[in-house]
């Protein structure tokens, strides 16, 4: 088994703690400080008595129950604070810590610290969503390319940075499109994906709060994305349009004949 | 807790047994039959006593050891075989049951048969990649989409399907683009990108059997990436290419102090 470095990175998973790896739970376990984003699961704390449980309340998508997002710079700080006092640090992080997660924030800052660490990959929201719905991200033959993507917008409802969400042309578009943190800019992301070029009837799945018991789908196309936005507002949710929002139709496997459902394992 | 259902398709994660998730691996211990794809590590089926263990064989890049791949309807045929007699069987796969991994052809089986599954999510092999490289597949501002693909050509070097990878004009490409399954095609698929239009000073990083002992890691740019390419043959190989190769590079904290190195957990 492989012993705890001075700090770990930890992918805590998309919702439920039971989604987080082993390795990543017996690093908590043997941590002394945990420095958690507000979005984990609290179940993660009841699970790892005595170690120091520092919530960051990086909510990032949303600060409207009035607490201040923790400023990243400030999170960094403690890291490499603590992991200089001799202290063993777990730095948790929502879904996976290389995706949307400000990883090179915290990897810059320990590397110059010269702090040795460990990331612990985790469960993506993507991946969540896509187990969630029973829909999986790439099919065979034609669902071959997913893209992963953020949007963000400003206040004329363009992206506030090039943003090509899978190919400026619709013949250069990824096969399927993930886009995470769309909960506050449902709409403004549908407008922009058909300006896009995306087809108006291209099938979307919204999925919020992926992996948890609070999880809501919503299922449509494109132009219904906004009907359906009302749901999923200021919660942490994942937009997949394309080949992966389409759902799998039930299909005999050829050659498979029936058998009487007898129970063998009794 | 969350029960076993008659049937899961779970993913094994990338390598180490102990980067499954918790609740995968308590499923493995509460099955009756798991059928296992051929890379999962062996420390799983010791983890897992008093399962019967199967390995369906499924090599996909490799059949150069003399075994013959098990077709993917015969696997599909026993998952359906085994639940309809009444036992609780785990389909257990290489990463997530979502990415690349046929999940579609057994999930409309199972539909079609009627049986109750669930999907169980796990770490991808581009995840793993990047926490053990310590390089994020998404960074702020400037890499903040990442395209998920596979190559497969046909023996003049060409894509056997429409192949994008990333985008066809190099303006539309995403930020970073991460292909499976390259261990068999590394110069094909390096001619291709350059074609594409991807600059042959991009940077590139392979990764093979990501996520265990036995892991390789080279990087370069995508004109050396036919001298890379020996150390990776036959192995389960991603490749990594755009600003989510680049190495991190150590910057310090505004604001951070520094303080005297005490321990304080003593």
């Amino acid at each position: 088994m492989r012993p705890l470095l001075k700090v770990a990175l930890v992918g805590a998973g998309p919702g439920d703690a039971d989604l987080i790896t082993l390795r990543g739970m017996r690093y908590l376990q043997e941590a002394d400080v945990v420095l958690a984003d507000a979005l984990i699961d609290p179940a993660f704390r009841r699970l790892v008595g005595g170690v120091t449980w520092i919530d960051v309340g990086k909510r990032g998508f949303n600060t409207r129950d009035g607490k201040p997002n923790c400023p990243q710079h400030q999170i960094t700080s403690q890291l490499v604070l603590y992991a200089r006092c001799g202290l063993r640090v777990i730095r948790l992080k929502g879904g996976d810590p290389s995706l949307f997660a400000r990883g090179e924030e915290e990897i810059a800052a320990l590397k110059a610290a010269r702090i040795e660490f460990e990331v612990v990959p985790g469960v993506s929201a993507a991946l969540a969503a896509a187990a969630a719905t029973q829909r999986p991200l790439t099919r065979r033959a034609r669902g071959r390319s997913v893209t992963l993507q953020t949007a963000v917008f400003d206040e004329q409802g363009q992206p506030t940075l090039a943003t090509t969400f899978g190919g400026v042309n619709p013949q250069d578009h990824s096969d399927s499109l993930v886009l995470y943190m769309v909960g506050q800019q449902i709409e403004k992301t549908a407008t922009y994906l058909v300006a896009q070029g995306w087809a108006k009837d291209t099938p979307v799945v919204l999925v919020s709060n992926a992996g948890s018991d609070r999880q809501v789908v919503s299922e449509g196309t494109l132009i219904s994305l906004n009907q359906l936005a009302c749901r999923h507002h200021g919660q942490p949710t994942v937009l997949t349009l394309g080949v992966a929002a389409t759902p799998v139709i039930g299909s005999k496997v050829p050659g498979l004949h029936a058998v009487e459902a007898t129970n063998i394992a009794a």
